[in-house]
């Protein structure tokens, strides 16, 4: 019998633009919130909520600002029957740039911020709770937050009134015991809070890690079309949908949209598996370098990674 | 602190040569063997052992037979410092054609076998003890076995000699409380025998399934470079040496094999994670049409392969 409260965020247009400065075409982001929508998905997170003044235009994608309009253009004037999440770094987006929910398509704002700075996290958070919005704030990179910082980060998150908390596996490092550990520590700290999951792929652990999180209690699980996303990617939506028991998901139009809108691009961007994304994850790091030397000249030369890796850990 | 009993097969040949007729170089098979060495691996699954009527060495290559003038061209005179392994397939060897042990270079002959030919292949591995061999039997697409047929096979497992079980997930259809139930079932079945787990890699777990298969008491390791191997492939040796504790083995010399030895190979080969392998994995079927499908001129159709399979099913 499957977990009613079980919730599946599609991270494709948001984590997939990091790949590609979100340089998405509007058929593209049609044709992925028309197959979610079929596929009985719960949230389509569309993209960043940023100011305008803090990035260009000409650089990124719509999808880094998430304005109204563009939202306008690709959902038309029917019902929706999805709803819509954009994600918040702490420091890219004021305030008063948010516009109310009753004016915005929105449905979800979700804050991700670092263990340090979870008290501007709250802060941007209540804000958008004030305007109207369901919200969620995602702690980062928790792979490599000491014991006492996570505590004390939980402790602020308790107090707040956010009522839904990710733990991110930024690097793609964790196994599944150190899922299990972090679920019981969060549900213990959390008391009343719903948790949420976001898993990187470095080691092919995303989907594993997600089943993981299902089984500790976790109910808001993101994923993304054939794992789209940073790096290694994450957990893929054919496969959570496919693992998922309530019958209202339908992995049809997924494998669909995987054809028409995302095989092109596995010619054009590399995330996946790919060994210097797995040498970052397996070390508990950070995947810029390994993103670096993928868009290099060199990106087969995999021991040199693995050795300048392993070298500058030793010098630390 | 990690357990002394756990030994780690590498499958690279004998698996992967399976996408190719095993037309490896030599030098791709001398480097393989080299680092598997290098790294600590335990045994190296070097091919099949096949009568050399059951095939034609015009259609496929010399890991096929495992013939001894082939290993030892390989790996020459000095002191081996890794074990090597053959795979059986019943009816596929004579009795006969199998050289005494210490005419051989091999120390271990695994038999495969499905769970409804498991007498024959006590038989063969009963033979292959007396010859002098180690041996295992792996009891193939196990995912596909009845509870009362699965339970006679344990039981004519239990009476043979044969010390060495192992649960193969041929269609790659496992998640990890499948691992887990199946651990206990043939460690309790199976009394005072070792319990081996091979996992395909179809719906991205046979990493996690293989951790699973850890947790779960299961000592005998299968593993391949970059996780080649039929289908969607095995779980990776890189990833499984970076998660075993035990301070032999290194990741390096598996790294470097990779760049010089795998890598090209992904420019002729499909294996690892596909829409049709994810597609039979979930399905619980053998990948063979999958296979077919990806040798075709339209292997990104996978929507058409989608419908193909489940329209099929609806009608059975």
């Amino acid at each position: 019998m499957y977990r009613p409260e079980i919730k599946v965020i599609d991270c494709t247009v948001r984590d997939g633009g990091l790949m590609n400065k979100w340089q998405f075409t509007d058929e593209f982001v049609r044709k992925v919130y028309t197959a979610l929508t079929e596929a009985g998905i719960d949230y389509m997170e569309i993209g960043y909520l940023s100011s305008e003044s803090a990035f260009s235009r000409k650089e990124v994608g719509p999808w880094k600002f998430c304005a109204e309009d563009d939202i306008k253009r690709i959902i038309g004037d029917e019902e929706k029957r999805i709803k819509l999440s954009a994600m918040a770094d702490i420091g890219r987006i004021d305030h008063d740039d948010i516009p109310m929910k009753s004016d915005s398509s929105l449905d979800m704002i979700r804050v991700a911020c670092y263990a340090h700075q979870v008290d501007k996290g709250i802060d941007l958070a209540h804000h958008c709770i004030e305007k109207g919005y369901e919200t969620t704030i995602n702690v980062m990179a928790v792979s490599t937050v000491g014991l006492r910082e996570l505590d004390e980060a939980l402790e602020d998150l308790s107090k707040s009134k956010v009522p839904i908390i990710y733990v991110v596996d930024s690097f793609g490092s964790f196994y599944s015991e150190d899922i299990e550990l972090l679920a019981k520590k969060y549900m213990e700290r959390l008391p009343g809070k719903t948790i949420g999951i976001h898993c990187h792929n470095n080691q092919q652990l995303a989907f594993a890690n997600t089943i993981s999180a299902i089984i500790s209690g976790i109910n808001y699980l993101d994923a993304s079309l054939y794992g789209i996303g940073r790096g290694a990617g994450n957990c893929t939506l054919e496969l959570l949908t496919s693992f998922l028991k309530n019958p209202k998901f339908k992995v049809r139009p997924l494998i669909e949209a995987i054809e028409t809108e995302i095989l092109p691009w596995t010619e054009k961007i590399d995330w996946g598996y790919y060994i210097p994304y797995m040498v970052t994850g397996t070390m508990n790091q950070h995947p810029r370098t390994a993103m670096a030397h993928m868009e290099s000249d060199k990106k087969n030369k995999v021991t040199e990674f693995y050795d300048q890796l392993t070298t500058a850990t030793d010098l630390e």
